[in-house]
């Protein structure tokens, strides 16, 4: 099978082990995630070939990295090792109405100094299927947004899938241009993209019309707009508290809206990923042959289990997540 | 008090810390566990003679395993040791939906190699006045099936109690005999069984009549079919959750049904063991002279209480069993 | 800002891991806790000046717990270093229904033995605008009575608001005067008491009347009794389990009551501690001007987020408080 | 074979994990000890039938401290349940030239407090063949020493060997008699002891004669003084750092002095119990008809390989201190 | 640069913390360790690209034994999920005199279970340019010998260098042929083998002829019965402790004999690996072009670094090597 | 007494468990360390009143570093908190040949953002003895030269003993001006320095002139240099392995040379902050009026006692100190 191409930056994790806070720690827990490297890891799990694309630097915590996610079965080959440092992100596990808190350290990170020359897209993407990123890459640098364009464009030339988590956050965007200008001008080269009504709202200028239900109108005008883009895919997260979370999904495909059922999460062990596992489970299905009902409900199911393990990544198998994805939350022990 | 005895094959546990997959482990947590030898373990601890008898190989694991048994208050003077390996079970502890899993490790483990003729089951039960096993011993090897036949056969002609979990777990059986045959023989020595309504039909071809409640048709065939058999006991578990269940018990004493509560039980410690502290609380019960309801009542909150407890040993006492038995399972701080 | 001044034991506190039975500890947690001093370190972390006075040992254990409460800001300058031991206690954290248990060992210990000569309070309180003590430290000796006693008593003429938990804990009392006596005689110069009616009923003798609400009776009651108490403020806990817990406040401003919804709790992190934060968050909101109902608002969104927290102390912001005090208790992610 | 009896408190013992120092400890490991406990240890795990007798507080912590010497096969049946607390130490290991440090927190132990009435030494000895104590225990309390007369007494009557570890420690005696005149009674109902030229200067006044090697003289004049005793053992440490030390062994049996090599214990994993593995090295090495020598170079080679385990007990097997009297040291890979 | 294939059993490997005994073990540490597989991953570790080939069951375990693998960069593609279970071995760490321990379960494994006709060894060899396989393999099962035998066969044909280490383990040969008998045949394939007097003599019935050095004349001998053998090495290992030891290497090319220096190693870390990363340090140096001389000082240094690393695996890199290669053993602080 | 004051970087030091490797870590230790602020802990923790001033960002790690300083006793009042991140250190220990690894990640930390018009010298020593400062604070950033210069004047002007550890570490100094000419100008402030032979040479292009001492040589020209300097100290690490050091310690009086004997450490616990506990050591004696050999010899022992205490602060005490400096390095058990 082709494999899926996935780009973007991932982040030393130091987390407080179990409900500790941060003033409290005496140590740290160490994993790796990036929202789009953590696509990549699900897939690989899954069984589908994926390759992860970023800079680390290269030092230890560059290698540990790469190591991470090689471990799984991501695809390596193409990462570059050069810059100062590992972007990091400390989490804090918040419990009851104690939220759960993530403090970024991501300045000057490898990834944010990447020379958007140094990947040669012709070669990564020659034996891929599917290319993924998302809205936060193009926020970190000039370099990774020039990086992210190409890939778009060469996948678009080549066949390729594209699909994005546009994933708005304003406070991210600091190296001159504005997140809705960019993200326009990526999403246009995608056919898939991950999208919510504050999203839509915040990049897109988009709001629903009255008298139609919001998603379905803020898809429209988001397809009118962008006519690449086939699907809209979303999840809708309901938080009773910081370890008791709801989630469903939803997908607007040009056609019709497909929704899923609301999975009940608690306790949840890891509150990071969700998103991402969604994702990997969408492209999934879609990479299968699933209709676009069995896709958001295996996505959704997916993105549910996520919250059941520890760390950035989605170790859970087909069959787990078929389980769920039948109705079966019981989590009956199975010997 | 005259002691009571059990038998059967005691694993080395190995459990994934917290609730990390397998795959992910870097450590694994050290306890040992057997259906029967949870059984006098729980007793022991509760202020029941008990004694367990087995068959370890000669080696630190089989050393380790004595000491676990012993240091809660257990006979291990019958224990042999010799043979190859200690038999083992890995248990990552499932979360919301993702359930519990159990890697079995246990062919050629010592207890399977055992040599019936090495236990002198008259000097064993001569201070006994209750003998106890279940299904999965004589499903191990054939040596396991005449050792539990030589014990029933002994603790029947002693006048010695004798108890079973039949335990119906057809994938274990590979030594040569049917388990439905097997069972069909050691039964009649039975004087108290725990079967349910699917160990009924698979092991004996029971099926509830029409027009009667399940479980009590069941146990009216049962017992006339074997005639020792005086009480047929049982829980049932219900499955929210990996973590979340909820546990009740009934008993059929050859006249009336009775019914304990429904206990909820969230967030379990541990998924394992439920059903041998609930033995144990019924042999509790009965060596104390407590009544059919008390008995089962007390047997189903051992059952409960167990789960919040990490490894398979039930350690509670006996105000903390009445304290839920009597309807209090507020758990309310004890200083 | 003028300081708060609080006085009483601090214990070594050793708690299992997790959900790990005494019996089965390999290792215990190491805490240091005091209803008291637990004021301290909660407002101290919320920014109000605030010392604790006590006797440690002059060993390890008493450097270790001053520099415990130091480390969270508390003005350790007056606690004294002489005695044979500090006082311990042992904290097993229950599950479901079976509940966290304490084992006390305080006995002969450094704060038990104080010299109550020792304190120079007209110093110590120089620079003070609340005293606040609990119905714990006159129970331990007569020398910690009377050092309580000259405290209220400087307090008083300093014209120095003085709290007290009033904590009625009849077994503890054991150097020849009766808890009723004592405390009676201590409240005259309280300001502000947390009294609950089986606090009111076992110290004062005070009962609620006929046709009244029970709580507001006694508070009317107590405020003949004591015409300096001016306020009376408490916590009501409900227990689902011994992690499920509820918890609400309300006070008697003399002429009013006021009461606060009731928070869930579920996970609770931690079962010790909720009624000290609830105590330091009161102050915090009297000292702030708060109004009545916004000081028990806020005292009880204090003492519900302190379950969310290992250890003794309250390590929560005033704006994570703030959160929970406006209603939003689903602690959703922060990044 | 007959059993050994000991009898002597029991300790809870809080150790800091690693070189961390008491101040910086978040955790504490758990484990139990007393210098005579550890005797009995020592042999049960070595195959000798051993049982202890002691005073528990009849709570949690008494069941444990039991539980943890019956794991590794003592009897513990002969010890009571009541009193207050269980006796503790807290141990810091050293490092470098930093010396290992130990608080002791003994006071108004359960042990401290036990009713000399409450043990029947006829029973207890009935099937003994020696008794061991040391000088800790009639330093403890007035009870507590007569416990420990009429258990010798009840020995010498029953013709059983009595051993003690006369242990000088003067600061431990506050109960009213002085440590030498105590332990000259007691001596004298001892066959074997453990002294040294320290503690015979202190307990019994002796000073080596002119002309004469110090302890040969010594042991001559105590064989003088207590005819009953036969030989006198001794243990010689060397401390080079404080994990790295030297051990050798020297026995004076009446007409000759037997030495044993010197051995060098680097990196000592635990500090504690050398000698109480040397004793009960030495008990083995009689029990089971070795010569003087071979009994000190058993004894000796105990004491040092128990500085290789965690923990007060000497958890080593026959062979492991056979291959180290052998002169074999080099540790080599067992497959 | 092409690949370095190695083909063996690889083990779970469950090692008790620090240096706690089995019988004391609450927690086992998870690594994963095989004597060629070790070999590939030194090798990826150090840039050499390295593939390893063997049979792991179908289950959690075998994934996780795969990924450990991946993780550190060894090529898993040719790897077989069948059979039955992994085998296990459990070490504990010595101390001072007291050994460290193996206890090896390792039959039914799903290695020994293999089918060789399963192996396509013309593809797997396809690229490669070295194949390394131990003395283990053969003797674990007749299937494996078959694998083996065919795997030299083929590299043979292909002109692929043949590297064995003999390893000489009587006990381990159970399937039917003696040690001596199907290593003669399988050396005959080989081009390079890391032997020992101790192996030859057990394996080959070679002594070292009068009058010459027992190695030389050893090397000589063996030439002579294996042509194909143009180059033997070996290490020799000092054991001062536990954890003190010290490592020397020889290479026998058929001329010369180099030796390199002695390394002293204390403490080490871990005891397990020095021979594999021995050997991975070998043929680095040889496909790197590098001198006998220089080659046998690196694998050398490489073994001997090893132990200061946790796990079966060398994670060392080329720059440390050659530190120590250089007679820096001083540790300096790298900042 | 007057406080001592410090001023420089402290940085998150996360250093991997036990010698695990960076590659192979899975959590993190958290400390907290700088070369200046060790100073003020270690003189607090010896009770000489310390403060220490520095920039933290306004986020929890910026807390948790004054909270842990705060903890041992360092005022922290004149602590600033702005700026965007914590710088942070990543330390893992080496074994054997193996060395210890440090990686800096400290650009763009709070520190470096100074504004040095912030801190009003004025008021900060205004009731100081001693200010102390180390090359590598001017190193970092402009604004933090210009603190330390204006430091140093106010110190200078208020007659407060000025000392500095010149520490060059020409890598770190990247804005704009050398640091020979920056050191140049702030040494001439200085009354005591911190300088080895290489400082020497690289900051003040000193070197040693033939027929004499080097050290003295050196320390001649210095003092013809720097007039104000009255006092050269220096310690000498000699590196037998990783975890095995000797440390001695000099000074140059302007008159006379005094040397400490050669401290052996074996094994370290932690390699990091000799040298600053060195200097606290030098600054302990000469606040308290030792003589400049006492001075250098308590220093030198308490840099030596540091490697026993894991994280960068020198817990130990008064009484520790004076037994190594005494020669006793044996460590004996301190009971």
């Amino acid at each position: 099978m082709k494999k899926v191409v996935t780009f973007g930056e991932v982040m030393l994790r130091l987390s407080t082990p179990g409900f500790a806070r941060f003033v409290q720690s005496t140590s740290l827990n160490v994993n790796f995630g990036g929202g789009e490297a953590n696509v990549s890891a699900a897939l690989a799990y899954l069984g589908v070939p994926a390759s992860h694309v970023t800079q680390f630097p290269d030092n230890d915590w560059g290698y540990a990295a790469a190591a991470a996610y090689r471990r799984y079965g991501v695809d390596t080959r193409d990462i570059l090792f050069q810059g100062d440092r590992i972007g990091t992100y400390f989490l804090e596990t918040g419990a009851m109405m104690r939220a759960s808190r993530i403090i970024y350290d991501r300045t000057n990170s490898a990834f944010a100094q990447l020379d958007p020359a140094a990947f040669n897209w012709e070669e990564i993407l020659a034996d891929a299927r599917w290319f993924h990123f998302t809205g936060i890459s193009p926020a970190i640098s000039e370099g990774a947004y020039l990086a992210c364009k190409q890939a778009v464009a060469t996948a678009n030339r080549l066949g390729i899938t594209v699909s994005a988590d546009v994933n708005s956050r304003k406070n991210l965007w600091k190296w001159g241009r504005e997140a809705a200008d960019v993200m326009t001008e990526l999403t246009e080269g995608c056919d898939i993209i991950v999208c919510g009504k504050g999203d839509a709202e915040e990049l897109f200028g988009i709001v629903p019309v009255n008298n139609e239900p919001g998603f379905v109108s803020v898809c429209k005008q988001i397809q009118k707009r962008f006519p690449r883009v086939k699907k809209v895919i979303n999840t809708k997260r309901g938080s009773v508290s910081a370890t008791n979370n709801t989630l469903s999904g939803r997908i607007w495909n040009g056609e019709r809206l497909f929704q899923t059922p609301v999975h009940e999460m608690f306790p949840m062990v890891d509150r990071i990923g969700g998103g991402d596992a969604f994702m990997a489970g969408f492209i999934y299905g879609q990479v299968n042959g699933f209709t676009d009902q069995k896709s958001i409900d295996f996505a959704t199911a997916a993105g549910a289990l996520k919250h059941s393990v520890e760390g950035d990544f989605n170790l859970v198998t087909v069959a787990e997540i078929e389980t769920v994805m039948s109705g079966d939350g019981s989590g009956r022990l199975s010997r």
